[in-house]
């Protein structure tokens, strides 16, 4: 039974003269890094910083597209057609893989951002689209979407490998599918909760022993983040518990061969 | 004796409703086009295009970067640092190549636009940014150089596949160096005068009969535009008295190739 | 009775090297020009210029503010927060006034431009924040909004000089509300009927001789297009058939007093 | 004798989610700040709310216009011509007029930015074109200018309301003129020696009882940063004794106003 886990973190999401995010102390926390490409945080400077950074680490990188939208950090979802999300998932999946030849590195996995993302869980013709074009880049690179999303199932009927990943606090139904915000409990504040709840998913995911097991459930890689000292914390905390759990931690591409040979 | 030649031209200048030149019939003449990458002009959508239709006319792709300023068109120069002028080679370039696997195309060269070709034909420090920023992303990309210009130089010291392009309405002085648009006579207007210009630098440049010739004076490309309709007849028959001459027309690479060949 | 029109257009769309439009001839047909203020199309230059062009044809200009989305033309919905959306009004009201007092003229009014609009026309929360955002930066400034919008009552409500739009080539239905475009004969394409349309809409909207008359019937302005030869067109002929019909063009603010005085 | 000084400080230069700035800190320090108008920093909504607190303050507001540049926070020299500098001043002051409008405060002053600062203190054309810009938008706008540049000359020359500042860390020679960076001694890093130069600066400047006075010394404003902590440091340490020696804090229309006084 394989017990590899990825963990995966937003990065290089500075600009400019303005810095975001504790990426060095990320670093140390994460196997595959989401470098941002310039549409809502990042430059060409930045970016080729952090996949130097990310190289010295160890860590993989992946393209973390978004719409067109600096002043608003990509969170605001935007009314543009599938050839146009095609379009720019392509260019900045581009961008990011000139920039990581610059550097001697690879381009493991894309997953969108922020307002991008939430679409593309929610819309499967979204989903789609970021899915053909992952696919049009290369074939070889991962789509890395939340588990039981549109994205997700997206990247799978493409037979793009495609990884799934949850969120350390975030509640989940039964199916494996996010609770939305909108509901009481969506959100969870507290870590010990937080781990329990990465934990359980985890065991549902990937444990192998389960006659009903689909692919919905399988989770790769837990998203942490690092954007306040709490975010921090916690995701020390959640790498710990996984690490006393017997997990090993692992890239993106290691942690998805595993598990295809376990359920094959 | 080799006497295979190159046009290019720029192309893919139109951004979201915006449209400029005259791609479709700058396609029937040339055998590479510049391809804007959304700095000065382009976006992914028109980006993509332009790689789609260069592909149904069997015409080779290159990336054309520029400083980040759309509203001038890229034609305004930027103080910016040598690590920033690298970065931005290499996200553009990255950019294109994207969309061209999408296309399932290959970027074969670069060639700067506008204010930054500018400052690379006269600054020895940006030539050779430029030039590691394109050797960075893939040492078998071809830089095009205006003939005689530091970027040329730039791109033979690094030892890039360098192709030299002279301009058929420009003077040139015995160096193979452009006459500035300072000088009287610098510009020539008279597109009778524009061929004699052409065919007189091709003489001199790829004859290989000549005791002193050096690389400065090879022509592997001649650079045409397309944004009047004057400039385009200029093309037209500059292309016609070429074919006349018995040039035949190729794409870059094998043009480089040709011509290597010849040299040894 | 009244039977003041005003005429007006969207102009200085263009972008730095780009143009778009026809400025000019559209000048020569209206009382009032939209003048785009950077965000969607137009730059500090263009508006300059363009505000000059209207003052030498004595145009009365207003600001046309949109979405940031230059890409997009400003065509794109973006899911902004009210606070943002009334500070995106306030910025590009301000620059254009700015502007026109360097050329020594006044903003009269204010009209959003494409997606912006259309939000503001169905949705009461986007429309009251664009008229807070007006009056917060003049409580003179007349806000320009198609008949029987949202955006049209949310200007009533604030007590902004207020002014109703039509369009020619829309269709209206009997309440005096645009046709929705998903719906068969939304638009009007023959030019005849979209004389008849205007026609029918300024009999019932400004006679004053129905009982039934109330402010969501009243039309000011009767909104022209330049984007095609077609658009110019009938533009001209909806000019020359009100001009037969006995109306007198004039500013907006002059057509909003003398109405106001036959209301009262 | 007049002994008015004002203190100006660069503000709202945060951006969307990125921050920048120690806003609070230097509101209760200065009479003046320059805001940023979207163009090297600031958007719509964090104008507003600078200028929201800077009333809440009591502190006057002015513009603060930069080249288009927010990758290079406006530090990039860019080659526009002088209409393109003119529209941008004009432009960026009008933004800032409209959202002081709608928080019911007028703009007093306008203060270049970075490299457009930089080079109007050099460079007697951009000079004039920024002094022509302000006049242009309103003749009663204070431009405020290093003093001893060009940029105040070129405000005196067009008989705008001109104010000069200096810098407490900058050596200036004999002549009122800005030591250049490249020479030694030209920063000041001694907090002490800052306080000692402002000092003998303003002794020199507003004392009126020199035969050779002239307007180059005169001096209306000390301008403080608040980008590191260091700096915040300095800035209370030279406003505490300013105000030792007597100095009242003033804005920048009133410091104006009473050296004016003075020299009739």
């Amino acid at each position: 039974m394989t017990n590899k886990i990825n963990l995966n973190a937003d990065m290089g999401e500075s600009y400019g003269s303005y810095t975001m995010g504790n990426d060095a102390a990320l670093l140390n926390l994460v196997g595959s890094a989401n470098i941002a490409c310039g549409f809502h945080a990042g430059d060409p400077t930045i970016m080729r910083e952090t996949v130097r950074l990310a190289r010295q680490s160890g860590v993989g990188i992946g393209a973390h597209p978004s719409f067109p939208d600096l002043n608003g950090f990509g969170r605001r979802a935007m009314a543009m057609d599938l050839p146009e999300i095609e379009g720019l998932v392509i260019y900045q999946v581009g961008a990011l893989t000139g920039v990581a030849s610059a550097e001697g590195m690879t381009v493991t996995h894309v997953k969108p951002h922020g307002a991008l993302n939430n679409l593309a869980c929610e819309n499967m013709s979204i989903a789609s689209a970021i899915a053909r074009a992952v696919k049009a880049v290369s074939e070889s690179l991962i789509l890395l979407a939340p588990t039981g999303s549109c994205l997700y199932q997206a990247g799978l009927e493409l037979e793009l490998p495609t990884a799934s990943e949850i969120f350390a606090d975030r509640a989940y139904d039964e199916s494996g599918n996010l609770v939305p915000r909108s509901q009481p409990g969506a959100v969870i504040h507290d870590p010990e909760k937080c781990i329990d709840n990465v934990l359980r998913l985890l065991g549902q995911g990937v444990s192998g022993d389960q006659e009903t097991e689909d692919d919905h459930f399988q989770v790769h890689s837990v998203c942490v983040h690092g954007d306040t000292l709490n975010a921090l914390q916690i995701a020390h905390r959640v790498r710990k518990s996984l690490q006393d759990q017997g997990f090993e931690f692992a890239g993106l591409p290691e942690v998805l061969n595993s598990q295809k040979l376990v359920s094959n």
